[in-house]
């Protein structure tokens, strides 16, 4: 059974996320897929720990994949630890070395190198979490009612 | 068209909740349904508005299922305001008159008295959003992919 007859219809990218967001419930993590920080702004992953930490995962299923993100660095600033999430035939050489690292697939994920953490500000913090949770709560009661006519 | 055979299976509660949810999105309010703010406690609807303000909507069915709350006294430490939930036929008159009161059914509801606003500690704010923006992930995660595995 291939990832792809699993869950059709998800993009690779989508297939990492999803075995990333299994994982990190592991580490008591709770996740939000493309989640926006701000206008102008998503993520593939935003993970939301017990005592309010942030972690960040962008999902790269091939190299061009990494290598035409140019935003990437200005994700550092929202959260307190930065990883990416690749597929075991990625060349994870070519990634940045103080970045985190989760070797992942549609199933599962693992941590695999932990970056520093580099604390959101309180007031940052303060204000994504409100946006997060009601970001959660306005999809989650979306598929809940399909009568709540969002638009 | 009754609510029964448009929602099967929903409780007379919980009809009054999916209105209330319904409306609360038009005062820019995201909403959890039996939320536990802590371990032994739940609220029938907590909405969390756009400055992190949180409201707590209890929903009755009848005068009977009013009488025999005692507890939502309690519930007056968890929100900066609370209303009470309850359709056309209950007799309002026996609602305390500080509480706030929401006309519904299960397609809809208005706020028909505002309470006053009585301020949440900042620490209780704090960890009550980070507790709603976990459960509402983890929810959501819960029912976008089934192979989760929760307990």
């Amino acid at each position: 059974m291939t990832p792809d007859t699993c869950a059709p219809g998800l993009q690779p990218g989508q297939l990492l996320a999803r075995g990333v967001a299994r994982h990190l419930r592991a580490h008591d993590f709770t996740c939000l897929e493309e989640f926006s920080p701000e206008r102008g702004r998503r993520l593939d992953v935003m993970a939301l720990g017990p005592k309010g930490e942030f972690w960040i995962v962008e999902c790269k299923s091939s190299r061009a994949d990494f290598t035409s993100d140019c935003k990437w660095e200005g994700y550092l600033d929202w959260g307190d630890r930065f990883f990416w999430a690749v597929d075991t035939d990625f060349p994870t050489g070519i990634l940045p070395p103080e970045t985190g690292l989760i070797l992942a697939d549609g199933f599962g994920a693992e941590v695999v190198r932990m970056p520093e953490a580099t604390p959101l500000a309180a007031a940052r913090r303060k204000a994504l979490t409100l946006r997060f949770a009601r970001c959660a709560a306005l999809r989650l009661h979306a598929s809940r009612d399909p009568g709540l006519g969002l638009p």
